[in-house]
């Protein structure tokens, strides 16, 4: 029942790169995880820190060779792409503001990349790095990670099967609570970036976990967006961005709905969740508890689908490790989007196809992410109004 | 541990009449349950329907005297008014177009009346029943009935105590599917009324739920709504009200929020969900599990506080019936506010004042409750333009 | 939707006295209110305490005539039966070892009895219980009240219909925490008598709530309990009676289950769990969210059936009173005890049989719970050796 | 807030075989995942199935070298304890009779041995298998995997600590559905061997899962088991071994339990359940929601902690990885005792003294769970009979 990625005939390890990550983050440490949990991957070069001992320290605590810890991305990318044993893929977890630059050098230099979300820190950048992608003709991967939960993978294709019928309402949320006070005065790194516009962007809440909210939602229902009507609040004293977002949503084909997204929410750790209703059913999905799948129907049935469980699909199987009941949990969903890319990335070096079944965000995925806080931010700023995305 | 009504040396049971409630009703029965249910009523007079042989048959079925079956309200005001042993209050459980008239006629006979919400059809009959109520000197009592759960005063007493901290965000929800097809064609007396304009009022989803949604968290928060931004929408083809609503809040103060009400939500039953998040902690609370209240604080702890428990307040515990872990329901808190009204009767029976503890959503949250659609009707009909209540 | 009780050509409500249930105790206002609720009693006469003064007072504060007060049940036995409006029901509860006596006065006096639970504090007096009930023709209804709960009631059905298919396991539970430090030391009168051998008889937590879990077993099963092999513990210091008990189960037919009763389970209040699995699908069940049942197959769907909801059946939606998502709880349960003795009470007034439907657990479940403890208690005293009930 | 494997100077991966686990196999692609996820192990040699063909083609698909697929374990265990690079630590994950074989030759080999549970199929080869650990000075790591969960960790300290006071009960359950009918006639190789006495030894769900059920109370109490009454049963006609048991419990120093396995529970998962009370508090943790822990106390407080939420312990964020909200599940779980494992090997590279926050379930556990299955083997076949452990 255990599923280990499929192994094609080619199963030497991609070789990775990575850009930021070094002491102390987060995300590049769950990036890492995520990367090794399937054994498609080997960590071989890394940019990890702006300053370069620490770059250096923090290459040779998980095990890269001093000579491919970098300085810079740039460099990293130059003498990468020279070398016949060179990185295949990069990963980009700097702050957003830094995602632009080396995802360009990366792409520029032919290696594909994995980059974490938000796309950019502004729109500007977004449409820009599309142009470079698409001229590039390599993956670009986008980590909205929770489209990697088989239970996500479940909904939606039950929606897409029309299982839930025309669908009608969209409800997401993600409230967190942790900068509930101005944890960016107290050393947080974590906070000060994402408080700061220089390199958040215009959106706080909306840009760290709106934009998270926004793709699942997006991902499940198979709609598009096009119009919202925002209400951005700066709860703490001197935040210069917004710390909760609450947004009226209208979808093309009438679906109608309504996102909030909190960190001040005081006590609550990772609340996201996703609730579609359609003219036959519903369905009901938590992050915190992401191994159950609550379907509702017009004829009142309530129905739990468990991970890896009988009324799993084949989309939500696919994606799965262990049997039902062993529970999988954020960095197995991450590592999916990591076994996507590695799929996608031997097709690429085989030259084949990549199979249907795989998926990940990508590079419109980002854009149009970019183009809801655009459009969230400016919608606020004119006290509300009804205000359509860019290319709506 | 168990409480019965407080006896004070007057027992006698209070003398009630009923309006609307005849065969085939809902809410008629439920309030003769709650009305029962503490042993302070007597149910001796009725006007249960509009067809006589209707009302007469539907009195004989629930013990009322067949000379105290009246054919009208009028009529039953009238005579009651009379009786040495006449009505002392009077329940008016008829569609919402005809509270306004039966409230005035028995207010203006001198009987306190206990009214189904909303209060009126129109704003217009709002603000002219407020006057006949104030006139009057009689009691006016709103069924609000989900402030009388237990776990719903703790949530207010545990606000008013400063307990959240200053107030940010106010979350709440009433998510139903009943009417997520054209039920009201099927026969369904319920649906027919709730959808009809002429029958409901300006408001569908919003008049029939959402105003128990916003009663309840202006209840808790003590928050005054200052305006909202309205989406009203008809999901069902020829619904000629709306059937779902977000409407985002902006309170007095500066707390922020959010109200959705549905009754398309396909495959949910009554999902009245309210969270409150405050400076120092947040609470939620739902009503189909109406004994419990979880607390999470900014430190991070995850409480829940049950009813009758060793965290339930005096305030929450007062209008408790049975131990912790024995679980009371929509009926307990709905004779709460029976229980309540019985308070005020009894004090305006001997003229002394109302004990400071009782409480019961009165005539000025009626008001509140139909200005609240007003101004989202409104809002919703200049494309969610910010819409500051009537009042406010 | 709502289910008022089913009135018949005889309306008029049953006249019924109490036994116990003076100031300060907690199961005779439960009664009253159970009584109340659906309106098929009214309370007239009463020996509500041993303490003729207290008696009389607590009659006064229930509305009880002082004519109608007793200093004993002997004499409310004997007066009652005399007078034209004399009780035809009697309510007993009173700690154990007082059921059998005032129950014979009744049922001999040619009054109905619905008594508390366990039957009587010893086997002996149960089975002298049992020869005046059969001997007088009255009713006996004994207040195993979770019989009364709707999901409880669909539980039962959807194994009388075979839909688990043949019964395997019995799980049972029932954990409370009360009495986990010597709370009978500090002048709780409920704890006094509950771990007085004197007056509880020969268990403490499986007399308590031991036959209720037992019970309730058996009513859903539909299963003959064989024998048990028991561990019974006082785990506070002093205690008399036990306070812990694991009791595995054989019943007839094959079927194995186990059996926990606890009152010194620190911070649990009230949880007795059924969880029953055949040899197609298994159901779960919590008296703390009485609401819900689920239902899990041998093809792994996991089903949540709510009260009233599209899933529940007409044996339990004939003892629910308002729609699903509108939660019923423990007094509603308790009431339908005294619906359906209402039920039978009028048949027996007018001659005609007990309608089919119509069930209550009788004299027969109160025996049978007595020789649960009976065999419990011996098997414990034999270091856990299998032990067939008295009658099995 | 991550935690990647503290790298200690040595950070070069540990050279890891594998014995059994080959194409179809469930436990050996979790052990690989789980040696993989903090990136300690590097699997370079196996012996994957008996069927030189089928062990030689899943070690291609898994990356190992052909030379170093071995035919059978002793050849691997020879020969890659000749090499300067052979491997320091074999998993051995075959089924429960050929754990004891495979487990001497490499831990005289002085290869590290991490093995699968329960430790062997018969007490014998147990006490056996003890003396050639003692003898070897090699590590022995068995992988009772639940021990692995942060939450578990916490409630283990947290007794230790004295909160819960002194212990009284443990309830432990573990429930599953997969084998409620004859599915070892239908081709699963997992049903197979484990309804075989011959591969499993004298215990069918007590050894699969009952010993994870023990080794977990044990584990989190503290407490030695002292002896058992045991109903073990076969529900499924023609099975070989038990597929249900019911076990009273007693511990040394007066506590005592309960202790139910099932792998006939329709429609159930993977259930396993804990719940302790001592004379303070109380506990509850399920592997299905595992990231969850509930507190209970005398007072009557509620308490929920998460993993890496503030209520944590240094004993569970040691083995935590992401923040709160992010879940945690199995696989990491299971890869906790790999890192375990890594800290001990390294440790042992070194020559230092293994940390003294290092767990793992070790040699003394495995023999005591197979103690555990004799005791209770023993005790069902005299009828219940309380029977102590061998070495109690």
């Amino acid at each position: 029942m255990i599923q280990e990625q499929q192994i094609p005939s080619d199963i030497s390890p991609i070789r990775l790169g990575m850009v930021g990550g070094g002491e102390g983050a987060f995300i590049g440490a769950v990036h890492r995880i995520a990367a090794r949990l399937d054994g498609d991957f080997q960590l071989v070069a890394g940019a990890l820190s702006s300053d370069p001992e620490r770059a250096l320290r923090s290459a040779l605590q998980i095990g890269i060779a001093p000579d491919r810890s970098y300085a810079s991305f740039d460099e990293m990318a130059d003498r990468e792409a020279e070398r016949a044993d060179g990185i295949e893929a990069v990963a980009v977890v700097t702050p957003n503001h830094l995602h632009f630059a080396p995802a360009k050098a990366f792409l520029e230099a032919g290696i594909h990349v994995i980059c974490d979300k938000p796309l950019t820190s502004t729109l500007a950048d977004a449409y820009a790095l599309k142009e470079v992608v698409d001229r590039s003709g390599r993956l670009f991967v986008l980590t909205h990670n929770y489209t990697g939960y088989p239970m996500v993978r479940q909904a939606r294709a039950m929606v897409a099967n029309g299982e839930l019928g025309r669908i009608r309402l969209v409800q997401v949320e993600y409230a967190q609570g942790w900068l509930a006070t101005k944890v960016e005065d107290t050393g947080s790194k974590q906070a000060e970036w994402r408080t700061d516009p220089a390199r958040s962007g215009a959106g706080g809440a909306i840009g760290d976990i709106g934009t998270h909210a926004f793709n699942l939602a997006s991902f499940v229902s198979g709609l598009e967006l096009e119009s919202v009507a925002a209400d951005l609040t700066s709860f703490v004293e001197g935040r210069r961005l917004d710390d909760n977002v609450n947004i009226m949503l209208r979808f093309a084909g009438g679906a109608r709905g309504h996102l909030w997204a909190s960190q001040v929410a005081a006590g609550l750790e990772n609340g996201l969740r996703l609730r579609i209703f359609g003219e036959k059913a519903g369905l009901d999905w938590c992050q915190e508890d992401p191994n159950y799948l609550w379907i509702t129907t017009l004829g009142g049935d309530k129905r739990l689908i468990t991970r890896g469980g009988p009324g799993a699909y084949p989309a939500a199987n696919r994606v799965s490790r262990v049997p039902s009941g062993h529970p999988e949990g954020y960095l197995e969903g991450f590592a999916t989007l990591y076994r996507e890319a590695a799929c996608a990335i031997r097709a690429a070096r085989s030259g084949t196809p990549i199979d249907d079944a795989v998926h990940f965000p990508d590079i419109n995925d980002g854009v149009r992410g970019l183009e809801f806080i655009d459009a969230a931010v400016r919608s606020s700023a004119a006290n509300g109004v009804w205000t359509r995305l860019r290319t709506a």
